[in-house]
């Protein structure tokens, strides 16, 4: 094996990872799987990098919506720009308390509003804006740019399951192509092997005659979410996986279809149970913690079974 | 170079095929382009396997429309169940000629029975029947069964480009998992590299509660043909082509899509014109043979370029 998990504490969760690996990639062994079959599935908010406070792509709309709400007055009387144009902090606040509730009424208005910002973009305006947010907006807390704030014993995994002949893919509930703009960078995964959530798009030509796909302001449906991940990974994949991670009630029925493979199976949940290195909450993960043990997933406890979270800053 | 395109006379056109390959593989040359960015996109029916008379999987949907009327009488009262039940061959005639006019209302009356015919089947038992069609019915003009009925000079073609770092995928204006039940085998290109039309699918669960997607009736929006190509490719792959391959104005769009690269490109049109060893048709490309020469896409003659195109039968 190439790495080690040298980023992971030696418990149990490490051990099962690390034999499950050595079991499925035996020859000749009776839990052997051959390199077509090895696909696995990462979920990335909450799994892969930071979703506290807010999803890192709600506040790189959150930008743009301040941008635009700065440049055309006749935006500032409605929702989502009002608030984010007078730095409405209560109503902001109610949109996050409201979606840890499970109301995510107010994150639809935001994300109707950025898909508005974003209608019509090119694919390449659009990633060279996410681009430029990702490596130069900071959180607030950790004082660092979005881009570094990946789980880096996960992208170990990643990097050993690729090792071992895994194909892995990211299947995101947020916007496929917000992650595709750095997913070659900070995870070493290409960005066909990228799913997710994402608007529609159609076919134009541009004023030179070339041709272009362009943003819609529509969702495309199913988001890539609870039941829609599924549907998404045999889309786009055509397997069922084998290795499945995720962090909340929206992975259940990833976790579910990836256990479902007959033969040796992983499936991992992230618990965020660190309010020192990173943050401690189950919001959002109660139902998907509760069958954990029932299912047969293992629950990886960032406290306990990481070394580290975050990446050293650059020199 | 691995293979030096055996299989095709020494013309202008696999000449230019070479050229371009290595142009855009020597390193520090000026049309030099880095593995990541070689994108291959080949549509499927008339371009890397045969479609006449009728699509392949339409064969096959005739068939599985066959059994389910023999099964279920009262579905013998309306179509497409009634003509393939007494076997009508006016009705299916004029199908086929109305969709070589244009009008494929007649053919989409044949998908509608056959996506009704699979409706709520996994994916496996799905496979299972596309598999044992493409492996023992047989074609009734070249008496080998469908699998065999590939053009060996594009195999040849997607396994010199794969071996000069390119990534190619198949984009089929046909059924997506109907090509994936054989594209490993057949073409050398994993399923997670096959794109296409699809219905589309939802989560469900099984008697034992093991996690299944299975099929609706439903087809899923765009289809992957004309302005739908460069939407479903970019949904699967994320960055624009630079080699396209297609033979109908169904894949007009996807041509120019590879064609808007910057930097060197390749764009092939296979053109239906050996009656001896295949058919000689324009019929459904007359646009698109018509844009060629305007757009710079190279004509691939079927009867001048080719040395050969089935398969020879296993011994």
């Amino acid at each position: 094996m190439p790495e080690r998990l040298s980023l992971w504490n030696d418990t149990p969760t490490r051990q099962a990872i690390l034999n499950f690996v050595a079991a499925i990639t035996t020859p000749g062994g009776s839990d052997f799987i051959p390199p077509a079959e090895r696909i696995a599935t990462f979920d990335n908010d909450g799994t892969l990098w930071l979703e506290k406070p807010l999803y890192i792509q709600l506040q790189h709309g959150l930008h743009a919506i301040a941008r635009m709400a700065a440049e055309k007055p006749e935006l500032r009387d409605r929702q989502p720009f009002k608030a984010v144009y007078e730095k409405d902090m209560a109503w902001l606040g109610k949109v996050a308390a409201d979606f840890a509730r499970g109301d995510p009424s107010g994150v639809f208005t935001i994300v109707s509003g950025l898909t508005e910002v974003f209608a019509g973009m090119t694919l390449e305006a659009f990633e060279a804006d996410v681009l430029d947010f990702l490596n130069n907006a900071q959180d607030a807390r950790f004082k660092k740019p979005y881009k570094l704030l990946t789980y880096q014993p996960m992208v170990e995994l990643i990097r050993t399951l690729q090792g071992n002949g895994f194909q892995v893919y990211i299947t995101t509930g947020g916007g496929r192509d917000f992650v595709r703009a750095v997913c070659e960078e900070i995870y070493n995964i290409p960005r066909s092997m990228t799913i997710g959530s994402s608007v529609t798009f159609q076919y134009g030509e541009d004023a030179q005659g070339v041709a272009q796909v362009l943003r819609t302001q529509e969702l495309e449906q199913p988001i890539d979410d609870g039941p829609g991940k599924p549907v998404h990974i045999h889309r786009a994949i055509g397997r069922r996986p084998i290795v499945a991670a995720g962090n909340s009630n929206g992975d259940i029925h990833m976790l579910k279809y990836a256990a479902g493979h007959t033969g040796l199976t992983l499936s991992l949940l992230v618990r965020h149970d660190d309010p020192e290195r990173e943050y401690a909450y189950d919001d959002g993960a109660e139902k998907a913690l509760q069958l954990a043990p029932k299912e047969g997933w293992i629950v990886v406890s960032m406290k306990n079974d990481w070394k580290t979270v975050f990446p050293s800053s650059p020199a």
